[in-house]
C-alpha cells in the first residue's frame, strides 16, 4: 500500500507518519520508483505500536526508538530482553539520594529478589523514596514491603502471561506492550479501585 | 526569604521558580519593596511538591495547576478528593472503542467497585484494553481480573495510609503525592519484581 492508504488504515496522518520514518520508528517502505514507497501489513503493526507506546506509554521518542531496535534484533536472547531491555524504558537523573539507595537495596534483599546491581529501576525506585521522603510522606515510604507484595503478584502474572505465548518473538512483543501499557492500565484500575475504596471508608461523615 | 535563598534550598533554578510563579503553580511572595517579594517554608515545599509532580509523576503543568488548587481548596471535600480530585491525573482522549468501554463497565460491574459513572480513569482503562486488543494482545486483555485483584490490594493500601493522617489536608496531600508519586513507584518496583520473575522463569535454556 501507499502511504496515503497506511494512513488511513492507522489514523496516523502522512506528515507524522513521515516524522516516524525520518526518526526511524518506522522502517522505510519498499522503493518501487524513486519517490514511490510501498508499505506492508507489517508497517501497519509497527505504526499501531508506536502510537501506542507514545499516546499510552508516554515514552519518549530516543526509548521507543531503542525498545523498537530491541524488538527487531536477530534472535531475541529473552532473559535479557524481559528483565533487561525494558531498563529503557525507565528514565533515571543522575542525582540520587544514597540513603534511599540502600533502601532500595534492602528492599531487594529483604525479599530476595534477583536482580542485576545496575538495573536501572533500582535508582527510580530510588529516586521516588528520595522525593517522598523530602515532602515528609514517611508514612507512605514505610508500607513499600505492602506495595512490594502486590507487585509481586503483578509481575508473576506478566512473566505468566509472557510465556505463554507460542514463540520468542512474540513473547518479546508482550512484554514490552504489557509492561507499558500494562503501567497505564494498572494506574486506571487503581484510580477505580481507589474510589471504590474512598467511598466505603469516607462515605459517612467523620 | 529571597527568591535567589530559595532557589538555592530547593535546586531550583530562579528563572524556573519565576516561571512557576507565572504558570500559578507557586503562590506569588510577599511584596517588601515593588520588585523584592519575600517567601516562606511553604513556597518551599510547594516548590518540591511542583517538582515531584513534574519530574517523577510527569504530569502536564496544566493538570498540577488543577491538583493544586484543589488542594488549597477551603476545606476539602475527602471523598471528592481522594475518589474525584485525582481525576485531572488521568489523561483521556476523545475517541473510545465502546466496546472497550462496556468491558471496563462490566469489569466494574463485576468487581463490584462503587464508581461515578463520569470517572475518567474508566475512559483511561478502556483506552488501554482498545489499543491491546489493536496490538493482538487479546491474551493480556483476558489476564485483566488478576491484574484487578493484585489492584485492589494496592487501593486498600493506599487508603489506610491516607486515613490515618491527621488531619484533612494531610489526607489530601498524601492521596494526591500517593497515586502520583505512588505510580511511578509501583512502576519502577514492577520491574525489579520482573527481572527477578524472569531470571526464575527464564534462566534455563528452553
Amino acid at each position: 500500500m501507499r502511504i496515503a492508504e497506511l494512513s488511513e488504515k492507522t489514523g496516523v496522518p502522512v506528515p507524522t507518519i513521515k516524522y516516524y520514518l525520518r526518526e526511524g520508528l518506522l522502517p522505510a517502505g519498499e522503493l518501487s520508483s524513486p519517490n514511490q514507497a510501498h508499505y506492508n501489513e507489517r508497517h501497519v503493526e509497527r505504526l499501531r505500536l508506536v502510537r501506542a507506546l507514545l499516546d499510552i506509554g508516554r515514552l519518549p521518542i530516543a526509548t521507543i526508538r531503542t525498545l523498537l531496535a530491541k524488538l527487531d534484533g536477530p534472535d531475541p536472547d529473552l532473559h535479557n530482553v524481559l528483565g533487561n531491555a525494558l531498563k529503557s524504558s525507565v528514565v533515571t537523573r543522575e542525582a540520587i539520594d544514597p540513603q534511599a539507595e540502600r533502601e532500595i537495596d534492602e528492599l531487594i534483599e529483604r525479599r530476595g529478589w534477583q536482580v542485576g546491581p545496575k538495573a536501572p529501576a533500582r535508582g527510580a525506585a530510588a529516586e521516588v523514596v528520595a522525593a517522598l521522603r523530602q515532602l515528609g510522606a514517611d508514612d507512605l515510604v514505610a508500607l513499600i514491603d505492602d506495595y512490594a507484595d502486590a507487585v509481586e503478584r503483578i509481575a508473576t502474572i506478566d512473566l505468566e502471561f509472557v510465556r505463554h505465548r507460542a514463540y520468542p518473538e512474540a513473547m518479546v512483543h508482550g512484554a514490552v506492550i504489557g509492561t507499558i501499557l500494562g503501567d497505564t492500565l494498572l494506574a486506571a484500575l487503581r484510580r477505580l479501585a481507589q474510589e471504590h475504596q474512598s467511598a466505603k471508608v469516607f462515605a459517612r461523615p467523620f
